[in-house]
């Protein structure tokens, strides 16, 4: 059996801990990765997500396997605009 | 001669485009890396920045080194909480 995708949890208007128990969730059922998605105003939430669930939930168990950030377009025509993008990369190490 | 530190600009309430003329201004004086820094809400603005800076002024010949976050602590006894940060290295490529 091949081994099933990694993952992913969007970062959206929640409160930050909606998503860090998500984030928790994964982990816990047996994913050794999980990768954390947000556009716009909510990638500093999606940081703060992170670093809630590394520092309170995995104390350092958790590693940042990768950042990665970009743009994406939204819309279409002239309400077409850029957005920004990140995606963060967990691994549990133990 | 030592070499120069690398320059860090960190990212404020300042509009996008301050922020993005600063971190050309970094390059074109000569520099051949630049940090970008921020914390709490301004990590998105952060992301905004770096993104418009290679996509629209240097079109591909910068490259994002390494994008570190993290977490601070800010403030002292009863005032004092956490705070993400985020660091974006980039480098000029040509």
């Amino acid at each position: 059996m091949s081994r099933a995708p990694p993952d992913v949890v969007f970062i959206g208007k929640k409160p930050l801990m909606a998503y860090a128990t998500a984030v928790m969730m994964h982990f816990n059922s047996g994913s050794s990765q999980c990768t954390v998605k947000a556009r716009g105003q909510s990638i500093s939430h999606a940081v703060d997500v992170v670093e809630v669930v590394r520092n309170r939930f995995f104390q350092g168990k958790l590693v940042i396997k990768e950042v990665k950030i970009g743009t994406e377009m939204l819309g279409e025509g002239d309400e077409q605009r850029n957005v920004s993008t990140i995606e963060i990369v967990l691994v549990k190490t133990d």
